[in-house]
């Protein structure tokens, strides 16, 4: 599996021991989201937009309406995708060393707008999968309008920082002796129990790919 | 309380009945999350950094290492905040109506480094306690060389963009009698077990304001 580019905006000035080339590690982090935050240039600022995605080997989706502004600025621009694990909170004894734990994924490039009809059903599978797996398989399948509805680009993956920061606090040499408590409080991200669309036909029971995810 | 202005970055092309000018939701929004995402422009390139974030009133705060290029690059450029909160996956009986439920909170505007020490000391104290409420009054503060090595931005609450959905998936008429079903499965942070750091002296209990934070 090739390395990820090492480029000015992806070489880290600070921390560089949080960051990693490793592919595998950008691939289990986006496989892991279920958003990402989107940034591009709309008229000479920055804007971020969240919204979903998915990955197909080397290559990761988005799309949007076809009228979207952040999406017509993509193609002819550089943009930004950073998919974000918020792992647990690190109390310090120290407020200056209070931190976070997270796994983060920031990918730089230029999209290419996908045309080619097969392609693109198969970014929206992998976007739709990626929110909610097994659907692709269930559901009624896109109609032409409704593909031609939907922009759909293609960011490459090979210019990426990926950060992990992992473990406990680290805080100063005499604040050890203080007495504060210290650690890691964990969050995760959980599913709780379905709830039925009113509107639901009598007797369809909630399908087992979607119960299986249920947090217990 | 004075509504958000509205902009041509704040309005919305698409679905503007899922947006709102009502400040006090754009409150709520801030002061559920944890992290942010930070967009700026770096090199001609947009770039998107998760960051922790504190709000005060009417102004947001963000922090970073005073060597940060991110937060260099801000005070001269606009800057984009986006908060987002994934509240459930809208599972619908076509693909196309696939959504997700969501909170979102897209800030833009310049911001102002903060250089009054009064006023960085708040900020950070707001972004401290907006991540781990509690800490400042029981972690040692920080000290004058700590001070130095963070940079503050101040960032106005005047122009935002506040986005929610809510509820069930809207299906087309006619797939209302597919056999497929439907509804949201609900998606939540939460706070599991805290973690004492190994290096924790005896007999330091967990303190209450960390406690009543998990989960149960």
């Amino acid at each position: 599996m090739k390395a990820l580019s090492s480029t000015a905006r992806t070489r880290l000035g600070r921390l560089p021991g949080r960051s990693t080339g490793d592919r595998s590690v950008l691939y289990d982090i986006l496989d892991d989201g279920m958003i990402c935050h989107l940034g591009v240039i709309v008229d000479g600022t920055p804007r971020v937009i969240p919204t979903g995605y998915g990955r197909l080997d080397d290559t990761l989706y988005v799309h949007g309406s076809s009228g979207a502004s952040s999406l017509r600025a993509g193609p002819s621009d550089d943009i930004c995708v950073t998919v974000t694990h918020l792992d647990g909170l690190v109390v310090a004894r120290s407020l200056f060393h209070h931190s976070v734990n997270y796994r983060s994924a920031v990918i730089y490039g230029r999209p290419r707008l996908v045309d080619d009809e097969d392609e693109k059903t198969a970014g929206l599978r992998a976007i739709t999968e990626n929110l909610t797996p097994g659907q692709w398989d269930i559901a009624r399948l896109p109609t032409r309008k409704e593909m031609a509805a939907v922009t759909v680009l293609a960011l490459s993956l090979d210019e990426a920082s990926v950060k992990i920061r992992r473990g406990g606090p680290k805080d100063d040499d005499d604040d050890y002796a203080l007495d504060v408590w210290a650690g890691v409080l964990p969050v995760q991200q959980t599913f709780g129990a379905p709830v039925p669309d009113p509107a639901l036909r009598p007797g369809i029971p909630v399908p087992g790919h979607i119960t299986r995810r249920v947090t217990s």
